[in-house]
């Protein structure tokens, strides 16, 4: 038992007062976790497209004031009552997808979303109904379930995991949303291994897709991405072809291009981008008969995608998927010691750093082509 | 060998000239079959929506004369040279999606649409480029590779099947488009037994899916239509509920009504309407997590299907089916085996009986609220 178990810890997070507003290192008050909580000490953090969705007002159910983050790493300060999945001490990673074990999803055998904290989780609060944090007084929300950019934070205990202590948190952290996202994408995809395979995106998630392609053998694996920078990145991650849409002939679109150079289109294509465009593309790619264009990346609110239904009668299937498929709590722990022996990359995302102190500057990290990941030190 | 054999054939067919005209009934000579080539004397035809679609002018790619026509059934004829899977006599079905069981497609075991006479049926003409069909010299279009309003048609040998003789061809020629159609749709999908299902649109399509449905016993069946009087056709055929949309209270979308309905929203839907914004609806009137919607419906040239890729993120999947992904050589003497034996409906979708010489009435019924399939004599 930690000496501060059952008492409120006050601690630094970085907190954005609201939609649009930078991110501001504050005191918080991080009460103790209630039955079912657990409370984390943040070690690492990774900063997401997500949060600067959020952050930027762009998301309209974005609520404020709010403690950001969602791909973080920590250990187990203490937990409330009947918690037995995770215990002090232990080294973990929140879900921002839970796995209660329990619920119609999660028994159905089907999907890896969960229901059992879904609606307080999206109200910014904890299962209770309320926050653990607050400034003064005044609560501040949750968010995803996670908010990792506090240096504490507590989550339900259907929404955390327990990982291998030897994996360094400031690299497994990031399994905690877009390595995860990309590796389950793919692997839960039956086929890939001996079809060709395309990725829209070279981000963090467009490399993990290409990455766990090349793993499962994938005879092709073509990355594209507007930024011709990226073509080393893809190259290195495991991709057998780059293309660079932007410097296709004028009119050509990459579809097109794409169905020609691959003699009738990809046997699978991945949309990493969150561009409903893209996401068009990434279908039309897909061969007749039997190609399969999957969504990862999140499109701005209020967008759709379309194509006409041609498509998909002629045996084209679009669909998506949300942290992958990967049930976070069954799942997670064996990716992280697949991580440890050498077999999933996880070292090869980090270009930046920054500590909690300039954690915001991290947001503009992202926005440089140049960075894949940055990784917070929050202590 | 019959006597005309390796002789035009003078006979009557049911001739469109343009876009948006009347069928007219004309002599017309039908060439012999070359290599390869099938020539069937032509029994019965039902009438199709696909039919009209290419008649009325709205299918941007109909090609004019044409003798239209894709659901028949008839007697071979005569056989050009190296043709081996039908002999004269032989009782047999056009297909609009022929089987050649050499091409890329054929072999994939992953699709039914085969690449053997694509692009020459796409122009309206035989494998060699040229038509089997001509009046006073003129050559006239041939559709779908099947031309079923004639009283000969000539067809290539991968575009046809022979079946069980026994069965009636006044009634297993509309195995040839629709009840195939739903019937591949619904039995090719996996899981369906014990599930619930929502089809969209009682036409004979949408009858073919409710029917199958509860044939592979799913666990409910809601049968979806903007016309009540299909309630009681709907019910005959298997659904267990019935709505129309048309009466929801106002401003209640349909896809809401079946989420709450359902709990949650259905395990498959099907669209059975051509409407793009019917196919959205069933889209979303999933199930989260895994929910799959199959669009069966053929849309107008140019409509596009949309919807917000959240719908995907969450776990639906999109998909469509031609033929419902039957291979109709391999797969329709079963079929007709299954009627006969009574496990599949086929007498119950008959409506309306024309004559040839009244053809063009049948597609006057086919717009009535109570017309399933009109069958045409053709002798």
């Amino acid at each position: 038992m930690s000496d501060t178990a059952g008492k409120t810890i006050k601690c630094k997070a970085a907190v954005c007062w609201g939609a649009g507003e930078p991110l501001k290192i504050e005191e918080v008050e991080v009460a103790p976790p209630q039955a079912h909580e657990v409370r984390i000490r943040i070690l690492h953090t990774g900063i997401c497209h997500t949060d600067e969705y959020t952050r930027s007002g762009k998301d309209p159910e974005g609520l404020f004031p709010v403690i950001l983050g969602h791909e973080g790493g920590g250990i187990v300060e203490s937990v409330g009552e009947g918690v037995t999945g995770v215990k002090v001490g232990d080294h973990v990673i929140p879900l921002y997808t839970a796995e209660c074990r329990e619920c119609k999803f999660c028994k159905s055998g089907k999907t890896n979303l969960c229901g059992k904290v879904r609606a307080t989780q999206g109200k910014g609060l904890m299962p209770d109904n309320t926050s653990r944090f607050s400034i003064n007084g005044q609560p501040i929300h949750h968010f995803m379930g996670t908010s990792t950019f506090s240096q504490y934070t507590v989550v339900a205990d259907v929404s955390v995991v327990a990982v291998n202590p030897q994996a360094p948190l400031d690299k497994v952290c990031l399994l905690g949303c877009g390595i995860t996202t990309a590796w389950g994408a793919v692997v839960k995809q039956p086929g890939i291994t001996g079809s060709t395979v395309a990725v829209f995106g070279c981000g963090a998630i467009g490399l993990g897709a290409i990455a766990t392609s090349s793993l499962v053998k994938a005879s092709r694996v073509i990355a594209v991405d507007t930024n011709s920078d990226k073509e080393s990145w893809a190259r290195k991650f495991g991709a057998t072809d780059f293309i660079n849409p932007a410097k296709l002939p004028e009119g050509q679109k990459i579809q097109d291009y794409l169905v020609e150079l691959t003699d009738g289109g990809l046997d699978y294509t991945f949309d990493c981008t969150g561009n409903v465009h893209v996401m068009r593309a990434a279908l039309e790619a897909c061969h007749k008969g039997w190609g399969i264009s999957t969504i990862i990346g999140v499109a701005a609110a209020g967008q759709e995608i379309s194509t006409r239904p041609f498509q998909l009668v002629t045996g084209r299937t679009w669909r998506g998927s949300a942290f992958g498929g990967v049930k976070g709590r069954t799942e997670l722990p064996g990716l992280v010691d697949d991580y440890l022996a050498g077999k999933v990359k996880v070292d090869e995302y980090v270009t930046h750093h920054r500590t909690l102190a300039d954690i915001y500057e991290g947001f503009h990290d992202m926005h440089s082509g140049n960075c894949i990941r940055c990784v917070v030190d929050m202590q």
